[in-house]
C-alpha cells in the first residue's frame, strides 16, 4: 500500500486494510517516539542562528524543565479534551491569591480573556486608555464596532491619573491600563494606581492587565488583585506567556468578583480554547521558584546590559521594571535605527504609533543583549553619517 | 534556598541570587526532562483504568506517533509565539483543496470558528437549523443576544431539506447542517445536500460542520467544500480533534471566500488562539494517511461491534457514518439507561433534549465496545425489572 494509495483511499473513502499499524495506540512510548524526533520536522521555531531576538518580550529561558516534562505527558494524551488539569490549575491560582474558583476565567492566553472583556465592555460604552499601552485586544472590540478614547501623552510617558481620571465621562464603559506598561516598561507607583482604582472603580470597570507584573521590583504591591477581593469593579488579567516562559503554549487567566466572571465568560470559549500541553505546563511552572527566580534575575541582568549600554552611548531610556526597554533616541527615527540594528542581527521593535524616536528592546539571552550593546555604538555611529 | 523563601522572594520581589539554575536555558536536552518524566505530574487524562469510555467521539488511536513527536519538539519552543508552523498547516490544508490560505482560518478547535462565525451572524439575524445537532457553538453566540430557530423533529431522525429551505424567512441570516450529524451519526446524501446549499446559499449563508467528514464512507463527495470555491456563500467547518486524534490539543478551521474569510475573523483571535504543540501535531498528522486509515479501520471495526450488539438485543440504531452510534432504547429512558451502563464501568451519554428514549454511544477501543457489548443484555434485563 503505497503513500499515495493510502491517501486515496483515506481522501475518497474506498475501503481500507486494517492492520497495517498494528500495535499503534493511545500509548506510543515516549522513548521510541523520540528516537526519530531528533531528525526534526523542518518547522522552523524562534530565532535563527546567529541572529539576536529582541523584539518581543517572551522569557527565552522557558519553557522549565518541569514545564517541558508536563507537556510530554500532556501531549501523549492528547487526543482527549482537557479535564482535570483544569481545575488544578485553577485551584492552585486561587489558593494564592485566598479567592474561589469563581474568580477566575482561564483562556489562550491572556489575549483572550481580554478580547472578552474588550468586546463585553465596549456594548456598554467607550473604552478609555492612556495613549500609548498594548492595546491589541482592545482595538479587537474596534473591529465589532467598539469604540476608544485616550488620554494624552505625557513628556515622561508615565500614565497621568488624573487625567485618565478625569476622561471617565458617562459614555465610558471602561478604563483600560497595563502596568508595567507596554511599550514604556513603567510602573506606575503602587500606592497611587491603588487609589486611582479605587475612585475610578466607583465610575465605571477598571481593567489592569498584569502580564509583566512577576518581573516588577515589588510583584505583590503592583498586583490590583486585592482590589477585587475587595469588592471594587476591578478585572485583573494575568498570563503564563511572559516570566512563565509559555508564550506559545497560550495560557492566561482573568481575575474578577464570580459577577464579573460571568459576564466574561459570555464572550469566551470556555474549555474549548484550553490545550491539554499547555495546561499542563501551567499547572509545573506556577510554583516552580526556581526557574522563575532564575529568569528573572537573568531578565535583570539582561536589562542592566542593555541600560549600560544605552547610557554609555548618550542616550536615556524610560525607567523600566520589566523585560524590555524603551530606549529614547533623541532625534533619530526608531524604524531607520531598528532596520540599522537588523543590518547587524539583532532584532528589535520599530515605531510604536506617533512615537517616532522611541525604540523598544527586550532583554533576550545574555549573549543576544551583548549582541545589541556591540552593535548600538556602530548603528548610531551609521545613523551620524 | 528553600523553596518557600524562592517562594516568597519571587512573589514579594525581594532580591534573589541567580545562578541556582545555572546551565538551564531554553535548550533542555529531551533526554534529560524525560528522565524525571516517567514520575508524571499526578492528573489525571483520559479514562480510568477498567473504565469502557465511550461517552465522547474522540479518536482513541490518537495522537499519532508522528503527531507525538511533532508535539515533543514544538514544546521545547512553547516560549515563543507560534510562527513558521502556522503558514505551513495553512499551505498544507490550501494546496489539498486546490485554493489559497486566504479562504482559510485557523482556530483553537473548530468551536473557535463555529463561535466566531455565530456571533457574526446573529448579529444579522437569526441562526437556523435542525431540531437536533451540535449546537453548542450556535448558542454561545445566543448568550450575547442571538436568536435560533429550529425546523421540526422527523420521524426518522433525518434532516428534512426541503423544511429547512421553507424555514429560510427574511429574519434568518445563517442555516446550519452538521454533517454527519451529532449525535444522530447520519449522513445527508451528498447530491441532495449539494443542491440544497446551492439554494439556500442564495437567501442566507450556509454553514456546514464536516467535523466527521474523514470518517464517512465516501469524504470526497460529502465535503461541500468545493461550493466554497465555486463562489457559494458556504462556510465549511473542520476540526484536528476527530479522525486525526487531537481533541485536547485545539486545531481547527474554516473554509470560506476571502470576503467571508474576513468577516469571521473580525471576530476572531487570529494565532494568539493556536499553541505550538497543536500546530505541530495538525502539521505531522494531516498526511499521516497510515495512521489516518488505520484509525477510521478501528473505528469502522467498533462500530460494527456496536451495530451486532443492539441487534442482537432487539434494538434499532439510526444509520451512522461515524465514530458514535445513536441507539433507539423504544421505551427505555436514556438517562436510566446511562445510569446501568456506567454501574457496568461503560461510560455513555444520557438524554439529549427531549429525545428521552435515544442513546448515545461513541466508538471507542475495541475491549471497550466489547465490555458495551457484554453490558448491553444484563442492562435491559435490569431496566425491565
Amino acid at each position: 500500500m503505497t503513500a499515495q494509495l493510502s491517501r486515496r483511499g483515506f481522501l475518497s473513502g474506498s475501503a481500507v486494510v486494517a492492520g497495517a499499524l498494528a500495535g499503534a495506540g493511545a500509548v506510543v512510548p515516549v522513548s521510541r517516539a523520540l528516537a526519530a524526533s531528533t531528525m526534526g520536522s523542518g518547522l522552523a521555531y524562534g530565532p535563527a542562528p546567529g541572529v539576536a531576538k529582541l523584539n518581543a518580550n517572551e522569557n527565552p529561558y522557558g519553557p522549565s524543565k518541569k514545564a517541558l516534562e508536563a507537556m510530554f505527558e500532556a501531549s501523549s494524551k492528547g487526543a482527549y479534551y482537557v479535564g482535570d488539569s483544569v481545575p488544578r490549575l485553577l485551584d492552585m491560582i486561587s489558593e494564592r491569591y485566598g479567592i474561589s474558583p469563581e474568580y477566575l476565567s482561564l483562556s489562550s492566553g491572556s489575549s483572550g480573556v481580554l478580547t472578552y472583556l474588550a468586546v463585553a465592555k465596549s456594548k456598554q460604552g467607550k473604552i478609555l486608555g492612556p495613549d500609548l499601552f498594548w492595546d491589541t485586544t482592545t482595538k479587537a472590540a474596534l473591529r465589532q464596532g467598539g469604540e476608544m478614547k485616550r488620554i494624552a501623552r505625557t513628556k515622561d510617558l508615565s500614565i497621568d491619573l488624573d487625567a485618565l481620571y478625569a476622561a471617565i465621562t458617562p459614555d465610558v464603559s471602561m478604563v483600560q491600563i497595563c502596568n508595567p506598561n507596554n511599550p514604556t516598561g513603567m510602573v506606575i507607583p503602587a500606592d497611587e494606581l491603588r487609589k486611582f482604582c479605587i475612585k475610578a472603580s466607583k465610575k465605571c470597570t477598571v481593567l489592569v492587565d498584569e502580564a509583566y507584573n512577576e518581573i516588577t521590583d515589588d510583584p505583590g504591591a503592583n498586583s490590583m488583585v486585592s482590589l477585587v477581593k475587595e469588592g471594587y469593579d476591578v478585572y485583573v488579567a494575568r498570563t503564563f506567556s511572559k516570566i512563565y516562559g509559555l508564550a506559545g503554549m497560550r495560557v492566561g487567566y482573568m481575575i474578577a468578583s464570580p459577577e464579573n466572571t460571568q459576564l466574561l465568560q459570555t464572550y469566551g470559549l470556555g474549555n474549548y480554547a484550553m490545550n491539554q500541553a499547555g495546561v499542563a505546563a501551567a499547572v509545573e511552572t506556577y510554583d516552580d521558584f526556581e526557574f522563575l527566580n532564575y529568569s528573572k534575575a537573568k531578565i535583570q541582568e539582561a536589562r542592566g546590559i542593555i541600560l549600560d549600554a544605552v547610557k554609555k552611548n548618550g542616550l536615556k531610556a524610560a525607567p523600566s521594571e520589566t523585560s524590555f526597554v524603551f530606549v529614547d533616541l533623541g532625534k533619530l527615527n526608531a524604524e531607520k535605527f531598528r532596520q540599522e540594528m537588523a543590518s547587524h542581527q539583532v532584532l528589535i521593535r520599530g515605531i510604536y504609533q506617533d512615537y517616532t524616536h522611541w525604540s523598544r528592546v527586550s532583554c533576550g539571552l545574555i549573549p543576544d543583549v551583548k549582541q545589541y550593546a556591540a552593535a548600538l555604538p556602530k548603528v548610531l555611529e551609521a545613523m551620524k553619517a
